[in-house]
């Protein structure tokens, strides 16, 4: 298949949707402005650090990419409108693998509604995808609002992405196993952020790289401090998961990333007014540390290398 | 330099210019939009297959790079703004090379008057640039709207670019030889065509893959013939770099690409009113083909590979 076949294949896979005047096929793409601000954001993912074929399907990858980049424009308080796809491949390169990429991305954009409106696909050395986000904010909700006395939830519970990882990297479950599903593509769902109000929070974030790595970034562009206070019961549902890979609960629920649970840091007047799914993590104090009740943390291990 | 540091390194290079409300260093960017409608684009370059370390510098690399971005907004009729820079390099890459990469990005912003305004940096097995621009456009110029009787003009000459690279991979030249500097950083300049009226046109396109490649794309979108009539005399500044690298000059002129000129299909009414300095390529004719003086092109060789 040539090049021009294959940029015809991926325009039949992706759907316009609204504000799209000009698609996939010109210099560029023309879409509607529809507030007077705009977010975007990019995320890059390589074969081999960011995903692997034996473990994922190009569907579930090419999802996996789409969500962290939908949810960097919800982190940031707006709503996701359209799309950019740009891939590197070998030149031998399956085209079924990379149609499949282009499916598992129109399958997240047709589920939030954002249209992939252009791209770019060029032969290189590796496997690698490029997307980039953008939409429309009405007040861009940042991580350096989070003021002492707030609390911090997150939208849903996580861990389960790292646990899937773990599974699959130590040959303890096969990429068939519902315990990987999670970290082949994350369970990710905005509509309870977005029913209590995208603007409302002082301060706001995806779950990226795992708790421990992002809740410190939120501290840091704040200038506070963060006192985790949930309990054990919070991390139940992650025990069994916790029991086969040999690894605490508590830790896996810090470390996974990946997920896209957004945290929340809310005012005290809006404590009342919150999903009733959505976990309180802790507070926001006085000082520059993450601590848990009151103490450091202590962890098995500092960090992992796969 | 950990990853913290050198995104912090990339934060002071890049600068924010008009309409940038958050940059660097949040989950997105929050921009201004200016217009009604914003014109969005992507091109991604790899190590290898779109250039090469031993040929051109890692600022060259960057800024040729982010002309080919800009001139895709410019060739929808639009001002471009903003770009937002994604780079996988694989873990042991050189700090400096990428640092110079952004150096040369920002150096053609610059210019332009264009915040990046965001990015990402990931390990991966090569080297892959992905940058998207977007910008502002009244009246997007679509590739579809030439009409027969319209004549094809071209903003200022190309060849020199496939000049150089011949050169280079025969052997031929140096990187440091001035006969291959437009094909390490083209000499774009978009400012005859924004005096010119940037919707003025009934078609327009930048040169990227050559006019042999180019052309018909706008033949094939706007469902019309092109018959090249321009001169001998538009090409004898090509002749000493013709001879050097053996390869005629009207060949080097029809398959250039990465210059980015260009390609400005204007209806009649306008005929008199162009810059002194643009070539008149030939005229919109009905059929679908691209012919030479009435007749087919007939070239020494189908196409090259590198």
């Amino acid at each position: 298949m040539g090049e021009d076949a294959l940029i015809a294949a991926f325009a039949e896979i992706y759907r316009s949707r609204t504000g799209v005047l000009v698609g996939i096929g010109d210099d560029g793409a023309v879409v509607e402005s529809t507030s007077a601000l705009q977010v975007v954001s990019t995320d890059m993912a390589t074969e081999g650090i960011h995903f692997n074929r034996a473990w994922s399907s190009a569907v579930d990858v090419g999802a996996k990419i789409a969500i962290a980049n939908l949810a960097d424009i919800y982190a940031m308080g707006g709503m996701p409108k359209f799309l950019i796809v740009a891939i590197s491949a070998p030149a031998d390169e399956e085209v079924n693998y990379l149609l499949d990429l282009a499916r598992g991305i129109e399958s997240v954009a047709r589920e939030f509604n954002v249209s992939v409106v252009g791209g770019d696909l060029v032969a290189g050395g590796s496997l690698a995808i490029s997307i980039t986000a953008f939409g429309a904010v009405e007040r861009p909700v940042l991580r350096s609002g989070a003021k002492v006395g707030d609390k911090v939830f997150l939208t849903r519970g996580v861990g389960k992405s790292l646990a899937g990882l773990l599974l699959l990297s130590k040959g303890l479950a096969t990429p068939d196993s519902p315990d990987v599903r999670v970290f082949q593509r994350p369970d990710f769902n905005p509509q309870d952020l977005i029913e209590f109000g995208l603007d409302k929070a002082h301060a706001l974030m995806d779950v990226s790289d795992g708790l421990l790595s992002d809740l410190p970034k939120i501290a840091q562009a704040s200038g506070v401090g963060i006192n985790l206070t949930f309990g054990e019961s919070e991390l139940s549902n992650l025990t069994p998961l916790s029991e086969k890979v040999g690894i605490s609960a508590l830790e896996l629920f810090l470390r996974s990333g990946e997920e896209h649970s957004f945290i929340v840091v809310v005012g005290a007047e809006r404590h009342s007014a919150l999903p009733k799914q959505w976990i309180m993590l802790g507070e926001v104090v006085a000082g520059s540390e993450l601590t848990y009740h009151g103490k450091e943390l202590s962890l098995q291990s500092k960090s992992w290398h796969w």
